[in-house]
C-alpha cells in the first residue's frame, strides 16, 4: 500500500490482563497479575518501546454484576497511572474520572498532580458515570438524568480550567534571595458562581507541565458528541464498519468546527480489538480459543446492563427480545444503539452476540497477520475514519507486546507511525499547542453566552 | 542511659525541601526540588535505610494565603505515595485525606488502591478540613461547624471501614477451569443508610493486604481526642514539654481504654524537628541560620491563621494582642492552645513567637549532637509521653539524612529502636492487628449504640 504523508496516533487501552472478557483463563495470560502493579508498570513500558501516545484506564464506580466471572478494575487510575509514570519517561498517561460523583477541586489538583509527576504526560478520559450501580454508592437512587449529566460535566470541566490556569505558568519564582517564592499577583482566585459548583480557588499546585491535562471523551450520544466538540481533545470511540467509522468522523469533525475549533485539535481513535498471528487462519483460531471460554452467565449479566433488559433467564439460542427505545436508556446510549443494531442487522442468536461482543465490549476485532491488521488501519485512516486507533489488546501483556513489535514496525515502513518521540508531553505527541493559561475566560465565555 | 525493653516507632513527616519555613531559602537546600517527585522517592528511600516505620504527607485543600512567601503542598498525597510505594518495598506510606470534602466510595478506594500498590503499607491520616478557605473550594460560604466536622468523620470512616470488609481475604478464586473469578457470595452490599450518607457498595476492589490502611490521626481538640480514642491506630500531636507530653499521653491511652480498645493498639507520637550538629553550638547556630531566613510578613499570616485574629499590621516587639476565645475558633483548636500557651507561659513577642513556630509551627525543636537528640528521645519514651515520634526535618533531604545515619544508630545500640525491618506491611510495623473483615459490625455497632 502506499505511503500516506500524515501519521497517527495509538493509544494502549489497558485493562486487567486483556480486554477478552475470558482473557484471564487462556494460557497465554497470568491471572494473578490483575492484583499486580508490575504488572501495568511492564504494559506502560512495552507501550513506551513501541513509541505509542498513549496508555489508557477505563473506569467504573462500582464493583458491578461482575465479580463472580471478571473483574477489571482493582486500582484506581490516577493511582495507578502514577505508579507507571515513574518507570517511563514519554509515553502518554491517560486516566477515567468521572464529573458525575467527584468534585472540581478535588480532581483538578489530582489531574495537576499526576501531570507534575509524569512531567507533562497526564490524560483525562471525562464521563459522567451513568450506572445505578454507581449513583447507589453516593446517595442516590436513581441515576441522574442523561442531559443533567451532561449540563454538570460542561460546569465541571469549566471550572477545572480555571483552577489549571489559576497560575501563571511563571508563578513560581523561588526567589531565594528576595525570600519570594512565588509572585502572589500571578496567582489568583477563579470565582466560580455558577448552577451547580461554587469555587474560589485558587488551585494548590502550581501550573502543571502541559498547563491542562489532554481532555479526552468518549461518548458517542448526541450530548456525548457535542460535549466532546466543546472540550474533547481525543475522543474514544466503537464504530464497527468503515462507513460507520467515516460517518462518525464527519460529523463529529464537522460538531468541532461548529463550535469554533480547529478539525485538527480533535482526534478521532476507534477501538480495535487484534487477534495476530503468523497466518489469518493462526490468527483466527486464536480468536475462537479466546471465545470458546467465554462464560454465558456472565456474559448475559454484561448484556443485560449494555440493553437495558433482564436477559440472564433469556435463551441462548434465540435472537434478542424486543428492547426498551433508546429514551428510555440513562446509561451509555450509544453502546445501547450499537449492540442492537449489531443483533439486528447481522440477525444474531444471544449467543452468536455474546460471541461477538466478548472480545471488546462491541469494539472492532480484527483477526489477522501483521499485514492485515496494518493494511485494515491505514485504510480507515486513508478513508477518513480515524486519526489513530485504541488498541485493545485481547490479553496482556501478549496481545500489546505483539502488536508493538509486529504491527507497528510495519506502520513505521509505512511512514505511517513515528520511529522516536519527538516530543515529552502527551500534548506534543497529539501535536496539541499547550494551552496559554487564561485566567477568567471561562467566565467570559459563560457572560457571553 | 539504660535499655529500654520495649522498642518505638519512628515516622518521617515529609514536607517539600523541609519544615522549617525559610528551609527552601537556606543553602542546604535546593528550592527546586519541591516541584520534583524524585525529590520524594530519594526521601522514601533514605527512610527505608533508617529502618523508619514510614513517611507521611499532610495536606490541605487551598491554596492558602501563603504563595508568595513557601508552599508546602505541590502534590496530591496519595498520587505521590503511589510514585514512592514503587521504589521502596517497605517503609509505610501514610496521606493525609479530608472526610469533609470526599465521598466515603471514592476515598475508600483510593486507600485500598495505594495498600494494593504498595502490597500492605497505606496509611490514612483522617482530617476533617476546618480552614474557611478549603470550605470557599467545594461551595460553602463558611467553615462547617467542628462538632458536625467530627460528626461526618465518624459516618464516613465507618462507611469507609465496611468497605474495605464488603470483600472477604478469600474472596478472588481466580478459579480459571471453572471460570469462577471470585465468590459471589463473599463480596457483598454494605447497605449503609446514615445521617449523612448512603451507601450500597461493595467496593471496586478487592480486600487489600492489609484489609485496611492504618488509620492516623492529629486532632487534640476534645472531639478529636475522642475521636482518636475510637479510631486511630497512631496519633501525631504537638507537645512542647514532657510534663505536657506526659498529660496528652495518659488522656489518650485512658480515652482508647474507655472505648474499649487495648491501649497498646493506639501509638501516641509527638512531633520533633531536629537541628543535628556536632557539637550542641554548632547545632544551635545552625537552627539560628534557618531563623534569620524567615519572613515576618509570611509568619504574621500563617501565625493570623492559627490564632483568628489578623496580626498583618501588628508590631512585631509587641506581645499578642487579645486573642478570640476557644469556643470561636472553628478551624485547629489545638494549634490555638499550644501557640496562645506558648505566648503567654513565656512572655514572648510576636518576633519571638515566630521564630519559635518557624521550625515546625510549633512542634518541638531539640538542637543538639546526635547523642542528646537520641537522649531526649529516650528520655519521652522511657517516662510515657511518646509511644515514638513524628520526626519533621527541618530541611530535606540532609536533615532526614543525618537523622537515619547519626541518631538513629545510637537509638538501635540502645536496643530502643529496629535494626532490621520485620514486618512487610504498615501494621506489622506498628505491631497492630490485621483486621478482620467484618461485614455489618459498623451497622451492628449502629444498632446498639
Amino acid at each position: 500500500m502506499s505511503q500516506s504523508p500524515k501519521q497517527f496516533h495509538l493509544n494502549a487501552f489497558l485493562m486487567g490482563v486483556g480486554h477478552h472478557e475470558a482473557a484471564w483463563r487462556h494460557p497465554r495470560t497470568d491471572e494473578r497479575r490483575v492484583l499486580d502493579v508490575a504488572h501495568f508498570q511492564e504494559l506502560a513500558q512495552i507501550a513506551e518501546r513501541g513509541k505509542l501516545d498513549s496508555v489508557f484506564f477505563a473506569d467504573g464506580l462500582a464493583a458491578g454484576p461482575r465479580v463472580e466471572h471478571n473483574i477489571q478494575a482493582v486500582f484506581e487510575p490516577i493511582t495507578l497511572l502514577s505508579a507507571m509514570a515513574v518507570v517511563t519517561e514519554r509515553v502518554g498517561l491517560i486516566a477515567t474520572a468521572s464529573t458525575g460523583y467527584n468534585e472540581p477541586f478535588t480532581l483538578a489538583r489530582k489531574f495537576a498532580s499526576l501531570d507534575h509527576i509524569s512531567h507533562g504526560r497526564a490524560g483525562w478520559n471525562i464521563v459522567t458515570s451513568g450506572g445505578a450501580d454507581e449513583a447507589a454508592n453516593f446517595g442516590y437512587d436513581e441515576t441522574p438524568d442523561h442531559a443533567g449529566r451532561y449540563d454538570r460535566a460542561a460546569e465541571f470541566v469549566d471550572v477545572a480550567v480555571e483552577l489549571w490556569d489559576s497560575w501563571d505558568d511563571d508563578a513560581v519564582e523561588l526567589d531565594v534571595a528576595g525570600g519570594r517564592f512565588a509572585d502572589p499577583a500571578k496567582v489568583r482566585t477563579i470565582d466560580h458562581d455558577g448552577a451547580r459548583f461554587k469555587v474560589r480557588g485558587p488551585l494548590n499546585s502550581p501550573r502543571s507541565p502541559q498547563g491542562r491535562p489532554v481532555l479526552v471523551q468518549a461518548g458517542s450520544s448526541e450530548s456525548g458528541k457535542n460535549f466532546a466538540a466543546r472540550y474533547a481533545e481525543a475522543v474514544f470511540t466503537a464504530q464497527r464498519t468503515l462507513a460507520e467509522g467515516q460517518a462518525f468522523y464527519r460529523d463529529l469533525k464537522a460538531r468541532v468546527a461548529g463550535a469554533g475549533r480547529d478539525p485538527h485539535s480533535l482526534k478521532v481513535l476507534p477501538g480495535i480489538v487484534p487477534f495476530i498471528g503468523d497466518t489469518e487462519a493462526e490468527a483466527k483460531a486464536l480468536e475462537q480459543e479466546f471465545t470458546d471460554l467465554i462464560s454465558p452467565a456472565y456474559s448475559l449479566r454484561q448484556l443485560s446492563g449494555m440493553v437495558g433488559v433482564d436477559l440472564t433467564e433469556h435463551a441462548l439460542d434465540a435472537p434478542l427480545p424486543p428492547l426498551p427505545p433508546l429514551d428510555r436508556i440513562q446509561g451509555n446510549k450509544s453502546r445501547y444503539e450499537l449492540v442492537k443494531n449489531l443483533a439486528e442487522n447481522e440477525h444474531l442468536t444471544v449467543r452468536q452476540l455474546i460471541g461477538k461482543l466478548g472480545g471488546g465490549r462491541g469494539h472492532r476485532t480484527v483477526a489477522g497477520t501483521p499485514e492485515q491488521i496494518a493494511d485494515d488501519l491505514q485504510l480507515w485512516f486513508d478513508r477518513e475514519a480515524a486519526d489513530g486507533f485504541n488498541v485493545m489488546p485481547p490479553y496482556l501483556p501478549g496481545g500489546l507486546e505483539d502488536f508493538t513489535t509486529r504491527v507497528v514496525p510495519i506502520l513505521q515502513e509505512r511512514g505511517l507511525f513515528r520511529t522516536e518521540y519527538t516530543a515529552t508531553t502527551l500534548r506534543g505527541h497529539y501535536g496539541l499547542d499547550r494551552p496559554a493559561a487564561r485566567i477568567g475566560a471561562a467566565r467570559a465565555r459563560a457572560a457571553t453566552a
